[in-house]
């Protein structure tokens, strides 16, 4: 399939590459920066570097917007697409409607649940990508072209996959912060970042295999206020972090109310 | 080796099990719960189950005390050990100087770090073991037992292992709860908890490999106001989880400030 990509960023660059490899064509690449457009029409040839959101001398099927969700709607706007061509933007968070000012195009949503960065390979075979189409024709050709790059595509509307991005936030982004104070604390007390990871590897694993509140350990869960004011103080010099710990520790409780329980941390 | 074990929750338990299959000789288990220390003497032979902390007249050459920490300081009051025997707690959060008024013992702390649950069995050979003593002689055997059942043997001293304790209850046990926040929005939604799985095993494995306020993706980090506006209004039933929500996001967006950023979530 002849495929153009607005958007240079990671989600273009990972998703240029294994529709590249799967057999696609990239024809077009669209970026405001030109830097960009470039660099990424390189990676993926014979794709051309283009200068302006129309792409409607080009040849393309399929045109797959991949942009910052703030600017979605903004170059969904500006977009000119071939007489027929589908047109489907990768945002967990943007309606599909996001795109019904395109003249002519058919839409739908492809888009891919994970978290890409440029440095770090992505196996986009487990990567699950969530179609959305309101014409069936349509959704057919994104099913077509979404299984020959992963094994789990799903058929999820706007609102579910509003819902999904929520949780993925949850999950992943503020996960991770969590993770980054928790390096700020291992790093200040000059203690190897890796002495925990065991402990974390377990806490996901069983997160999967059972409902996280059910399995829930720690201080807050077992109500031990002797040893949450002493983390509250000891991060006394981090008002942020402190009142993260507060406001977690309240949440978990307001959960679990007071019970026995014997864990290790 | 000889050993006893005060306390019989999920601490005693996996730590018995794994020192038995590591040829110790596990002869009591105190518990002042009848059904808690009669159950674990059952699963691990000899050991014969006893009603009272004084185990002056016991075999016991290391006990070892895995209670809750709220209550290790008032059961190392009264604690009596045979002469000469190790007395170690599995305390992550609690200092060494908590078993100092046990009369006539060695002490030290045999820390697991690693969450542990009954239903769900224990590689313990990765679980790291911190340990600390003053008294050397005590370090050494410690160390030598640890070695029969991890891989992983650290020597931390209290302060530090504070340090790693409150570093552990974010990267694990807020984590989880994160992860419980996130599941109940998916089942409110009807889709699957498998669905994020790829996405928080690569949150995970990204975490690892690189600084994770360096991989930090999503709305917060890049400002995108409009979707965190929306995401706040679908969390409106839920005062807490907004909080948590509006909280994170904070806390994200203090430490990067606005700038360009292209990702997925």
């Amino acid at each position: 399939m002849k495929i153009a990509l607005i958007g240079a960023g990671n989600v273009a660059w990972h998703m240029g590459k294994a529709l590249q490899h799967a057999g696609h064509e990239v024809v077009a690449v669209y970026s405001p920066t030109e830097a960009h457009r470039q660099e990424l029409a390189r990676l993926l040839p014979p794709a051309i570097p283009v200068a302006s959101p129309d792409l409607s001398a080009t040849e393309a099927e399929l045109i797959l917007i991949a942009v910052p969700d703030a600017v979605l709607a903004a170059v969904a706007g500006a977009v000119q697409v071939p007489a027929g061509a589908i047109v489907a933007h990768t945002s967990g968070s943007q309606p599909l409607s996001v795109l019904q000012q395109i003249p002519g195009a058919r839409t739908g949503v492809f888009y891919p649940l994970q978290t890409f960065s440029r440095s770090k390979p992505v196996h986009f075979q487990t990567v699950p990508l969530l179609l959305e189409s309101e014409d069936e024709h349509t959704l057919h050709t994104l099913q077509a072209v979404a299984a020959t790059i992963s094994r789990e595509v799903h058929l999820v509307n706007s609102n579910k996959r509003k819902q999904l991005h929520l949780a993925a936030v949850f999950a992943c982004n503020f996960t991770n912060h969590l993770l980054g104070i928790s390096r700020e604390i291992l790093q200040q007390a000059e203690l190897p970042p890796t002495l925990l990871q065991p402990l974390i590897q377990e806490t996901i694993a069983k997160a999967a295999q059972q409902p996280p509140f059910q399995v829930q350990t720690g201080p807050a869960v077992r109500h031990d206020q002797n040893v949450i004011e002493e983390h509250l103080h000891m991060l006394q010099g981090h008002p942020l972090y402190r009142q993260v710990y507060q406001l977690l520790t309240n949440s978990i409780q307001q959960q679990h109310p007071k019970q026995n329980n014997n864990s290790a941390e």
